[in-house]
């Protein structure tokens, strides 16, 4: 049998319902993958072992006595730390919130804990998910486990690097920028975004209310399927399209994203053509689509996120400016100074945007983007890391607030993981899970991990 | 028989179904009523009498031939002139909109037309429904036909005027801030302001998005209900419930609002207290609520106003100061100003205080609470004008989107008219209008005309 912690999540349910396989086994599993990789990986703000054991036991009688109560139950689950989990502190990777204690699990954690999950621990995150890789905090930055000297994406930055590393089979991440997309694309992972508002976000710390997503970061397809089954609190069967293939489908390629708003890398622009040229070879109908530009998209977001993060974040920007990290402050700062006029042109230019969307959806079933525009850089590397950390394609669908999922697209020549991002029309999501998996299929690049010693 | 512009709405609605007045009849005699009082009162910016009457000679022979289409057909009826009449200008009342002319009525007009009502003019407001009386623009302020020293109240000032002085039956007004109910109060007539979005306002001169309702101005509730009933586009018969009385109804009395919050005139107040001992006296129970401070609610809806409206005149402001009314200008200024981060503490507290109506309806079917503080000030009494402007309960239930009306109440010793309000939950304005025609059949005031000569 493959060790636990290398089981697929759908993997460990599986043997966990056939009870060939105990949660208390699968975590202790998973518990001396962290004791090996985590010193070089950094993804944990803070281990709750001893009470996800207990969880995990009380989850194997259970099982033992009636069967699995859903799919996750028994399955350890990281929370980025910036989501309440009931007992600990929810930091957010910041000096200001070291005091902090959650009375009460976030509503998705909620749900997560009545379908059976354990929690193993808190996940770094860039601070309050908004400041970049920061090394002037009490936590350290999560590493990518491709190559530790290499930045994981961010701001789930451990959710990321702890799926990816094997640490855990799935985690939690919020997406307000393309937050939970960005760190899967990174890690090479599978990061989804459900449309806005599918995920209860009641216990997570805001970064700006309109734009704000929480979503699972699992290494494959139907993982995240699973996830989004109780975090959406088991309205649907997600997983039920998974098999049902591409023939047919109509994508629209958005190819000006990363070809003339903001050219890619070499690598990734060949990673997308030869992510296109698979899916016709799968059956689907690839078209190229026009949507506005990158550009606008951008100006929308970052105005809206200025506007709304700088309202949480006034009273400790006026009061407690030296607690934050330089990259956190100089990310904030700005959105004191924001005229409200901007933020009503923002508004209302979105909804031109959306409805620009929303059209491209009269012709095509699925559009197919790029994530990132380039493979991770070093993290050490401060202007490659604020210069590639908006070359993305992810805000788009956090203006818009349709669902969106980046999967691994390849390797680049330095082994770092190459991405693509499908979207679909707004609730939809089983379809574009069904699309992602039909990819994932066609180049099953899930199955490699990354060459992390433990 | 009364002379045709003295009768409501309803009653001229009737006669025409009964073939006992043509809509040439009806018209003529408005148009002679116009002719007569205009001069003192200033209500319209532009008269468009030859188009109403070939519409009135249309309307008299479908009648003649069918029966009427709904209760407005062939009845006159006054635009304020933010609203698009088309192949009129829509000036705002503005140098800023001379050259304007409407290509396509408003969506609420093109429901006035097919329900076969007829339209003599545009009516004045306040520049751009914001700015006070002002007298260094093109057209002059509409005056207040009680007396014609005093501020008729605005910015539907025309609307006001010209239904209070008789010379149309009903109008269209706007508010934003109470700017239907504030001429409806000092004119002593009814004015309606439905749930937020109800009533659509696509060609409607935006002030402030989230604000912005579109509402009539008539002499009676039940032509409040008529008009309701076209406006909101035919979906209910919101007369249905005139008839029902108020045994019963429990009504929640705002008395902190003119009592501790904005203490009111002596007479607005007697009135006030007057008007729940009638509406006691009717059989319903009358009882003290308690809401947020008026200054909270006022504050809120300053802010989202300053947001919204700079979005709508910034170019304008910017290149062509000079051409808005000083008091305009003041007005609208401020809000280039205004810092993202307070109208999103805005938009927040904006939840509250909703929350906390909400709350108030657990307990009572309907508010009762002050319109004005005081009667009409002289419209050449700046600093009364200005001094009196915000003093009023009207703004909380633009920031909340609930129904409210406003009702005359009785006469000032100075023979200017006093009023009241009822609020409803949201989209019960069966309810609401059934509360404000128990209150006038038991204080019928609408029976009291302006001591206009003409």
């Amino acid at each position: 049998m493959t060790a636990p912690h290398q089981m697929t999540l759908a993997e460990a349910s599986g043997l966990i319902a056939a009870r060939r396989l105990s949660p208390v086994e699968l975590l202790a599993d998973c518990a001396a993958r962290i004791a090996a990789v985590e010193p070089q990986v950094n993804a944990f703000i803070r281990q709750t072992l001893p009470e996800a054991e207990a969880a995990a036991r009380e989850a194997e009688a259970e099982i033992a006595k009636n069967g699995p109560r859903s799919a996750l139950h028994g399955i350890p689950i990281g929370i980025k730390d910036i989501i309440d989990l009931a007992g600990h502190p929810t930091t957010c990777h910041s000096r200001l919130r070291l005091d902090h204690v959650a009375t009460e699990d976030a509503a998705v954690v909620g749900l997560l804990r009545k379908a059976g999950a354990v929690f193993p621990g808190k996940l770094a995150t860039h601070e309050f998910a908004i400041g970049g890789p920061a090394f002037d905090l009490p936590f350290p930055p999560a590493r990518n486990p491709w190559n530790t000297a290499h930045h994981p994406g961010g701001s789930s930055s451990g959710s990321g690097a702890a799926v990816a590393a094997r640490m855990l089979p799935a985690a939690l991440g919020t997406d307000t920028g393309g937050s939970v997309r960005h760190p899967a694309s990174h890690c090479g992972i599978v990061g989804l975004k459900a449309t806005y508002g599918l995920v209860p976000r009641e216990g997570v710390f805001p970064l700006a209310f309109s734009l704000d997503h929480v979503g699972p970061l699992t290494r494959t397809v139907r993982d995240a399927a699973l996830m989004l089954n109780v975090m959406s609190g088991g309205r649907e069967d997600y997983s039920r399209d998974l098999g049902l293939g591409l023939k047919g489908l109509r994508i629209g390629f958005v190819r000006h994203f990363h070809e003339t708003d903001m050219p890619a890398d070499a690598e990734m622009a060949a990673a997308l053509e030869e992510g296109a040229r698979l899916l016709a070879a799968e059956g689907a109908i690839v078209t190229d689509v026009t949507l506005p530009r990158l550009s606008e998209f951008a100006a929308v977001n970052r105005t809206v996120l200025y506007a709304e993060s700088s309202a949480v974040h006034e009273e400790w920007l006026t009061t407690r400016p030296d607690e934050y990290a330089n990259v956190t402050r100089r990310r904030l700062l700005p959105g004191l100074f924001l005229p409200a006029v901007d933020y009503m042109h923002a508004a209302r230019r979105r909804t031109q945007l959306i409805a620009a969307i929303e059209a491209a959806f009269q012709d095509v079933d699925v559009l197919l983007t790029a994530s990132s525009m380039d493979p991770a850089c070093r993290i050490d590397d401060t202007e490659a890391v604020e210069r590639t950390y908006p070359r993305q394609a992810r805000t788009p669908f956090n203006v818009s607030g349709h669902p969106a999922i980046t999967v691994m697209s390849g390797l680049s020549s330095g082994g770092l993981p190459l991405s693509l991002q499908f979207v679909t029309p707004a609730f939809t999501e089983a379809l574009l899970l069904r699309v992602a998996h039909g990819f994932e299929r066609a180049a099953p690049w899930k199955d490699r991990a990354p060459p992390l010693d433990g």
